[in-house]
């Protein structure tokens, strides 16, 4: 028998305010962070899970020290039990009422549970030797709902529901762990599309893109109107007619204003309209659907649990569902969410980016296609060359492909010298 | 020109946990506890503002480090200036893209703004010399919009409209205002129906409600139907037909069980269902209130931002509204839901209790009944008689009545003999 033994924290934050990396309508000087934690136990294998939140500069204190407030959660308790039960853990977390308070279910708290979740992930990853993608897909249909909490989903899901669209997965499932291993799973980038980049390096950038073997780009707007048809034309004209350009809003708008905004970005052929307007409101998202049908309204990363991508779904307020490995409380949360899009039959499309999110982020969508939707028709999981340097495991793209990552874990383990050189304050 | 000099903050938790008060379905043990913020200024006049966010325990260490976040927005900052432009000064710390980014508009970040908001209204009104409540409702309808972000609210309520509400309210306010420093405005009580007191206790102190004048009490419902069928009908027995008695369930249930719930409690004339499930599940709270009627659903106090509550009156999800005074970032979001609510026709009822929530949300209603809706016609504030003695200018209750304050400020200042007992740490 094995115990946690370590519970640390680190707050690690990369200067990308400096060269506008990730500058959109809403969020003018990131500053890409994480609030990491690191579990350890007393065991042999000297194995650790890792685990963190985004978050883009200040307040990435704050959310380590709601991390912190998980400790007495993971120290001392016995290893296997906890990892042989991480539906259970799931729940001990969330439904801490004092800790609950605080959000309930959204926000800094709820983001805090999300990375001692996905350490524990990772952990359990290690352990069995496997990604953490591949771990999933072989669980049974049984152990996979039995991670999932049904709460406030019942109306919409059940856990019948659930098994059921998990058994009608089983056929296949090794033959589509073959295929993706063999092709990787599609990706589609972000990185021309930066509203602090100058209409050059847009061009270039888009050049560049479908050089690689992406199939689709995404533009950031909702700043100014003009600038928008003026980047959009650009980027239309260098990328041809045979590839995507999402658009991504960034929150920026009103019901209205998304609707008459998009009218003119509409004759670009546009991919989707990302973020329209406030992630809470389900429907101001079902709204701008249906007035910018048939243009795809695609949303979630910011979307705080699975209550709010269940009424999405249930309002047709999304055609495009963006999971995030961060947002939400981990692994356990958006394997809810992967089961209520197959339930009502939308396509998801991860978030990504920022620092560390695609090498998380993959495993869940190459587990939804092995095990869950069985499907990657018109699924692209986002890509955004940032930071990627700082990982044990990078990922790897390959003619427009997240190269399917067969490293023990989550993905989520940051360099020792990367945890140095960027812990908040050791820069000076 | 003064200048704000001192942003002090502190860790305030009252050990109600001991006594079982505030013990409900979803939290058993709360420790009663305040993230509790104080600018002061280098004027003459020695005052300072007050404001904190009411929690129930662990993690209010972390509330209150979400609220030194935001100490540079204050310091140095002209006195003058920041509190004559109070809706510039909120969409300035609601619109700081970094922290943005740890909610948006939720959860531990959002509630850490509306502590410093309502620590820079309670200033105000102290240097104007006025209860908040007659500072607001001194204001004019012109000045009362430009407290109001607009964005994500348009497609509901315009700047325009909300002008019209406020307008239309201007005749009549003189009467109004005499009325309530005359009769005080109408309270309810949640002291008899804790989940943690036994039969007798509840018995016992549902009389002494109505003795003490007040004309609807409140029952913790949610943990064990049958629990719950004996003890309201005990309550009704006691009170007997002409109270009204309201129930809570703490967000306990699904959208069937909730209705499956309620028909059992239906008999003893139920005022309203209050949180019968998660406080996002908009299109949940519809169905349930589709299914519940004609018994009213209230909800509010975990609503996390005026976006969710657009919805909810959108979608017909409550009859009844209940905000609180430190959920949502302060008075000015607050004011946006006082409009939303009359713009929708839908009677507040403030949720209160806590610590301090008593003291401070009693303004809200008492400023919209003179210059928002007019009226209190199914309106009254939720009183629990918990820890007011810790306040300087503590609730009064007569005759079922909040007495109307006149005490310059927003009744959020503690004695400082509270805050060094209770500071958490102090008593080992």
């Amino acid at each position: 028998m094995s115990r946690f033994t370590t519970f640390d924290t680190d707050d690690v934050r990369f200067p990308t305010s400096l060269s506008l990396d990730g500058s959109d309508a809403m969020n003018p000087d990131p500053d890409y962070s994480a609030a990491y934690v690191r579990i350890g136990t007393d065991a042999a294998d000297g194995m650790s899970g890792h685990g963190f939140v985004f978050t883009i500069g200040r307040g990435n204190d704050v959310q380590v020290a709601a991390i912190d407030l998980l400790r007495h959660h993971v120290l001392g308790r016995d290893v296997e039990e906890v990892l042989g039960d991480l539906g259970g853990f799931w729940r001990e977390l969330v439904h801490d009422s004092q800790l609950r308070w605080l959000g309930p279910e959204k926000g800094i708290m709820h983001m805090a549970i999300g990375a001692v979740v996905n350490a524990a992930w990772d952990l359990r990853a290690k352990r069995e030797g496997k990604p953490l993608w591949q771990l999933l897909a072989s669980l049974s249909p049984e152990e996979i709902v039995d991670l999932v909490d049904f709460r406030y989903l019942s109306d919409a899901l059940t856990r019948d529901e659930a098994l059921e669209i998990l058994h009608q997965a089983v056929a296949g499932r090794a033959e589509r762990e073959a295929d993706l291993l063999r092709t990787g799973y599609p990706a589609y980038t972000t990185t021309p599309g930066w509203l602090g980049y100058d209409d050059d390096k847009l061009a270039r950038l888009c050049r560049e893109a479908v050089a690689e073997g992406f199939t689709q780009i995404k533009l950031k707007v909702g700043a100014d109107r003009r600038d928008d048809v003026r980047r959009l034309a650009i980027a239309r004209e260098v990328v041809g007619p045979d590839i995507a350009i999402a658009v991504d809003a960034n929150q920026r708008w009103d019901v209205a204003e998304a609707v008459d905004w998009m009218s003119e970005l509409a004759p670009y052929d546009v991919a989707w309209i990302e973020e329209p307007t406030s992630p809470d409101d389900i429907l101001g998202h079902a709204a701008i659907a249906r007035g910018v049908a048939p243009i795809p309204v695609a949303t979630g990363e910011h979307v705080a649990n699975r209550v709010i991508f269940k009424q999405m779904l249930q309002a047709e307020a999304l055609q495009v569902l963006q999971l995030d490995a961060t947002r939400v409380a981990g692994v356990n949360e958006n394997i809810a969410i992967l089961l209520l899009a197959a339930k009502f039959g939308v396509r998801v499309c991860p978030h990504a980016g920022g620092v560390g999110l695609c090498e998380v982020v993959q495993h869940l969508s190459m587990f939804d296609l092995v095990a869950v939707s069985g499907s990657t028709e018109g699924r692209v999981v986002e890509f955004v060359d940032h930071l990627h340097e700082h990982f044990v495991t990078p990922v790897v793209i390959s003619d427009g492909h997240y190269v399917t990552p067969t490293a023990p874990g989550s993905g989520a383990e940051m360099l020792e010298a990367a945890l140095e050189t960027y812990r908040h304050g050791s820069r000076g």
